[in-house]
């Protein structure tokens, strides 16, 4: 399909007809989400949840919160029944709780391409990039700042991962645009570069107004008044304290009918107490006085628990990833939030190696793995993360994204109907026998088994003549390829001008900051 | 101490003057073996368990298994009411388990240290090293065959390593000796160069007697008859099929009090079904018979259930690892070994990479996750495998060593005492504080995290000017490190001379074997 033809067309509701063109004009396949067919892992006794679920209405009632710079927010906490003094908000006793119950327990939200909408909560994983460093690497340059090319190449290769399902947000932070308009570029960049469903900005809440504005031109405003267009990332300032910033941008979205994460960022030992129950405790008080609050601003809005977890190495003071109590953490957040209803956020592909090398492998796997079976609804840093979230790798989103094949396999489950129990094949075959050549065998070997398009599964000798490339050398071959085969998905032209308008308009409106 | 001073003291029954001196002179610290205080992961339904069981019955009952070349084998299962007709071996539903009933569910294997003792069963994870590879590979010579001096490397490196908890097999198949008498130099050097629990010799029943023997001079012949100093890797010839090799040497282990574990080696689509529910009724059903019949041998001979799984590329043919349907059947096969009672072997650092990079860490990591999560008891393999196990690396042995820590630390599960509840720090700490100093993080830090010897956890800079090293460079100087700071731990001289005169008398009879 030329481009001229794909302006032709419109892509939300244009029918059977302009899908059918897309599939041909970019032939990209994109996983559906997936929906566990498996059990959760759970670490924590029914005992061990009552008591830090006590405990946290204990430290909303004794120690409270802080709102700060936000008087609105302590106005609507006062007449909600908190106690207000100063900019501290506590809580009584089960009150949070209360609130949050008009959040909703799912949430859909919707992709300018309906096949691409994903559902967040229940037994589904929707598997969203890398987040805000501020550097990217990548064989050919190395470590360096990363530029607005860089961040649409992420988006350009999120589109192209097979694997992942949302585009994502600050993929890297496109640091040659002024602090005040990048968010502009990036959506910008999401909206016609994917039809994946994306996040909007937090970093201020005219940026987040900016946000809902775009996304009333990509969907329509009614649309978006009725429908979950965004899912947004509102970090706290742990321990116990909420921003203006963050607080603002929560308001614009929840009363925009838009979907908010609501993370608590805790190093382990710096914003939390060094103990997994203690962590949890300081988590869930958060995410119910957040969450609370986002229901006091428009009951029902969509809402999702975060857990951000990362522990500190007590030698360096370094953040560490990976590791064993990051993983209690997440498995124990999971079932605090299951308890409450709610959607849940965590996990990633998180490591402290400063090279897509094994250490990175090891920790982002055992991250991803923590991840799927801690019900993670929603995963932030699914691929890409490197450095402790310092660099955006361009070669670990692809390894990483390769590897989430991998959680959509094992959360199928184990099938028992009689194809699967393959007892006319040990039959068959018999002792001494094998199976390569046998009926089930070519009836089932295509669906049978997940295959990496990345790692190496050559013989020795083969692998040596091709010149015995490592993990980093494949992934950097595969992102010129798919960035080589990348074809921008057809958007209507009336939408995509009317964005590039708001875009050049907003930006005259404002001067140049860099910080 | 001296080499003088080690030699004038005897290890087993020194008593506690001799472990004192131990101690100061190696200062090896070794981890004990895991006891979990976390749940089992578990795939598969009550449903499909039945099924699977009633499967494996039936494949028993009508297709039978063979076993080849064994007589005394044929003329036992005769006795015991199997259907018999040449050398297939056909046992009616329910023998085979019941049978199996003998076998007991918790080993002890004793290791000449009696601290370094381990238990095998219930909720115990012992972890094993790599076993078999007839390759090596390390950073300075590359890929080459293996020579008995790396076979002693790679068990000085498995005393060294902390995390590890035993001293294992063919850490590498000593390519230089010949293959009639290798056995003997590596029983000794699992005897002489550590004190961790080993494995036994099983290439021929003959070589089996060998073990038994040396043990007897190691651990004294009394000792031996009533205690399991041994676990031996039999593996089966899948599908189905019992080799007179294996099945003599287990006969010997068995007679012995020695234990076994019962092992079908499964590439899926080769020697079982695509489907992970019919590799598990095959895996049952090698295990039912093969475990059964060790029971003929020596009622209450001590048996593990194994289950070695991995997938077939079907593309290129090759196995690959760390792979979801490996992750089903690993946690499956856990679940059947419970509902058997028996010890579960299955799991291991296991990959297709030729180079310990990213695809090695990706895929161990996902198999040593899924072992710890199946209820794995004892996990050979848990380091140093590479290249879909024809290669031992060093650099990747301590690698995948150091990551086992991290199952340790897992398995604690969450404490949820006063202390772990952490109340008295999130009041203390209060909105906007932060943790560092607090008493609780000071009376709990160093041992809240776990925390990698090996990793790199530097700021980007300090790593830059350290020569920007991969995990491949810090696991090489690693392994010149331990392999430089070990000591031998100390034997009574009267034994180590007469090991060392059983192995030359030995070697003596038998004529220079290479194939």
């Amino acid at each position: 399909m030329s481009e001229a033809e794909a302006r032709s067309r419109r892509v939300r509701g244009g029918g059977g007809a302009v899908r059918r063109a897309e599939r041909t004009a970019v032939s990209i396949e994109t996983a559906r989400y997936i929906e566990r067919n498996i059990p959760n892992f759970e670490v924590l006794t029914e005992e061990a949840l009552e008591i830090i679920e006590t405990n946290a209405e204990t430290i909303l009632e004794e120690v409270g919160v802080n709102f700060v710079q936000n008087p609105a927010a302590l106005d609507r906490w006062r007449a909600a029944g908190a106690d207000v003094e100063g900019e501290r908000v506590r809580i009584p006793r089960g009150l949070a709780r209360k609130l949050c119950a008009t959040a909703p327990s799912r949430i859909v939200q919707h992709a300018r391409n309906p096949e691409r909408t994903v559902e967040i909560g229940g037994k589904s994983l929707v598997l969203a990039p890398v987040y805000g460093p501020p550097f990217v690497r990548d064989m050919e340059g190395g470590r360096r700042y990363a530029t607005m090319e860089d961040f649409r190449n992420f988006v350009r290769l999120g589109y192209m991962s097979k694997w992942l399902h949302h585009s994502g947000g600050t993929v890297c932070e496109p640091t040659d645009i002024p602090v005040n308009k990048r968010h502009l570029d990036m959506l910008h960049a999401h909206m016609t570069l994917s039809d994946k469903p994306f996040m909007g900005s937090v970093t201020e809440p005219s940026r987040a107004q900016d946000s809902v504005d775009m996304c009333n031109i990509l969907f329509g405003a009614d649309f978006v008044q009725q429908n979950t267009v965004m899912t947004s990332l509102i970090n706290v300032n742990s321990p116990m304290t909420f921003d203006d910033v963050m607080m603002g941008s929560l308001e614009v979205y929840a009363a925009n009918n838009q979907a908010c994460i609501l993370s608590p960022f805790i190093v382990g030992g710096a914003m939390a107490p060094v103990s997994v129950a203690g962590t949890l405790t300081q988590v869930l008080a958060e995410v119910l006085a957040g969450i609370a609050y986002s229901q006091l601003v428009r009951p029902g809005a969509p809402m999702i628990f975060g857990a951000f977890v990362t522990s500190i190495d007590m030698n360096s003071g370094a953040p560490t990833f990976g590791t064993p109590e990051a993983a209690h953490i997440t498995y124990g957040a999971g079932q605090l939030a299951r308890r409450m209803g709610l959607p849940y956020r965590s996990s990633g592909s998180f490591n402290g190696s400063k090279l897509p090398d094994a250490q990175a492998a090891y920790e982002t796997a055992n991250s991803l793995n923590v991840g799927l079976l801690a019900g993670v609804n929603f995963m932030l840093h699914s691929c890409g993360w490197l450095e402790g979230g310092l660099v955006s790798s361009f070669e670990k989103f692809v390894m990483d994204a390769d590897q989430l094949g991998t959680l959509h396999h094992l959360a199928r489950g184990v099938e028992i109907d009689t194809n699967a129990q393959a007892m006319d094949a040990i039959r068959e075959v018999g002792p001494g026998g094998h199976y390569l050549g046998c009926a089930h065998t070519q009836a089932n070997f295509k669906t049978a088994f997940w295959r990496s398009d990345l790692f190496d599964y050559k013989p020795f000798e083969t692998w040596s003549e091709d010149g015995a490339r490592d993990t980093m050398m494949l992934a950097n071959a595969r992102v010129r390829k798919l960035l080589n085969d990348y074809r921008q998905p057809a958007l209507d032209p009336g939408i995509a001008e009317a964005l590039t308008a708001y875009v050049a308009r907003r930006k005259s409106e404002m001067p140049d900051a860099f910080s």
